[in-house]
């Protein structure tokens, strides 16, 4: 969005957009006020709460996550220590309770939070990376201590997760991005356990917030994903709808699955598209929405054309 | 390789090393010296007969194809020639024929092209890309002149597969890189169709030369790979291989398909994962090799053993 784009240029660096909340309100509620949309997201990061466990991090401009000191011995994870979400993160309160009142009961404020495989990768390697061979070389050749440290981050996500359900969300998005990058032995070993740890503390104090998980490139391991605790499983693009809606079963919801470049198409191409996403969803729960932020050069008239559509879809369900 | 790199140095340039024909011969034969492989793969990239048809571009190191003028216009497209491999890619044979003498019987010799989707993607994006945005612009909104390019693309690209066998390659590998960044319905209209019209030109002139299929980040249209007239499909690590087994269709052969990563384990580790994807691979026809290749630091023993290991296996199955 342009209004955003205007906006990053007075406040430069991402942190002071998201750590500053009148400032991360405003980006929050951008989209909300263009397209009105069923959900507001918190604008944050998801290694936004790395400090608060003693990690230092800043996020580069158009690069990502830059650790100063990747975490890669015993010494460093015993030295990590707990999340208090209220000293370390005060300015999450702040934004979650003007998100609500802003939007009342028009639409549903959704926290979010990284995952600890993907924290875990960010925390090792030091930033993003391609090949995720530095937190591999440790996972292949020095479980033990990624274990630790696994289990150290899901504890403070869930801690950080239950405090952004009390302070404002209703629904909580974890996103698992790397994990799509193992096997699916491996997923089995490094990330879901984790995932599960982390929605399992979750559920015991706050059991009626939906919970959805998000793994990028998750093709192979969407049965996985459907037993993790989830209750809403974010399907990307690069499966078919129907085949995950089959391979899923029917005690989770979905969410996704368009492909962002589709907003490039004609309004025909893509009422296409979103009709026949919905077809294949079915009728057992779908957050329509893309699989990835929205591309450069989007027509924002496009995205508009898209929510549109998307509200007269659920409103055609409702009276049917 | 330690090898490599030192070449490296004294042939700085990527595009010298894979068309001086002593120095390719030399690349392409330092992991078969090494290590005993039952493949040699010629040393080259998939946009080397770009060139060759009006495509001027250059290997940036590390940091991949550049592509000065991208190809986005019918004019350009228009332009573009057809490939004349004797003259356009005069190193091709010499490199290959040594080849061929050098491993003998001993080994096969594997020649290598990219498909037409993941060679248009350079032409169009002009470099490698994380969204595909200008491309996915273009087929969602003219998508005309994306299918002539494809064809054009195909139809260079088979001449080309065809000339490499003419030349000595023994099995022809096609790289669709970025074709898993496409949806399946996606996939079905703009790079299945290109994958079949290369396959069926090699087919017709070579019907007994295997051809293998590899797409990056597969798992969500592996029926469709087995769909391509491809005789192997390439499996990557991202999904189960009992699974991918169960969707390819006993009609094809697997490759693949270890987490190179793996290869920062112990040797009972390495072992234990040979063993599990070759069981789970079955008796249909499987080249046991990673998904990708040989991640940095890296224990060059570890690739030994690896080697050492696939081939005791192989020399098990043949007794029993």
């Amino acid at each position: 969005m342009k209004a955003y784009r205007d906006l990053r240029e007075k406040y430069p660096s991402f942190r002071d957009r998201s750590e500053i909340p009148e400032v991360a309100i405003e980006v929050s509620l951008q989209p909300w006020r263009a397209f009105q949309p069923d959900g507001v997201i918190l604008f944050s990061d998801i290694v936004t709460p790395l400090p608060g466990l003693g990690i230092d991090m800043d996020i580069a401009e158009g690069k990502g996550p830059i650790i100063h000191s990747p975490i890669r011995t015993q010494a460093q994870i015993d030295s990590l220590h707990d999340l208090e979400p209220e000293a370390a993160l005060p300015f999450i309160k702040p934004i979650l309770q003007a998100l609500r009142q802003e939007v009342g009961d028009k639409s549903t404020v959704l926290g979010f939070v990284g995952a600890p495989w993907t924290l875990a990768a960010y925390a090792v390697e030091g930033k993003g990376s391609k090949t995720y061979s530095i937190i591999k070389n440790l996972a292949f050749s020095d479980p033990a201590i990624l274990h630790q440290l696994l289990t150290k981050l899901a504890d403070a996500i869930a801690v950080y997760a239950r405090y952004q359900i009390d302070c404002g969300a209703q629904v909580v998005q974890m996103f698992d991005s790397w994990a799509g990058q193992l096997s699916p032995q491996d997923y089995d070993t490094f990330a879901r356990p984790y995932q599960q740890r982390v929605f399992e503390q979750v559920k015991q104090t706050h059991p009626d917030t939906p919970l959805i998980l998000l793994v990028s490139g998750s093709a192979g391991v969407l049965e996985r994903m459907a037993q993790s605790g989830a209750d809403i499983v974010s399907v990307d693009w690069t499966v078919d709808m129907a085949d995950a809606r089959a391979r899923l079963g029917k005690h989770v919801k979905v969410q996704g699955n368009l492909d962002p470049g589709v907003l490039y198409g004609s309004k025909e191409f893509i009422r296409d598209r979103i009709y026949d996403t919905v077809r294949k969803a079915g009728n057992w729960g779908h957050i329509l929405n893309l699989g990835h932020g929205v591309l450069p050069d989007t027509p924002e008239e496009n995205v508009a054309f898209f929510f549109e559509t998307a509200k007269q879809l659920s409103t055609a369900a409702l009276v049917s």
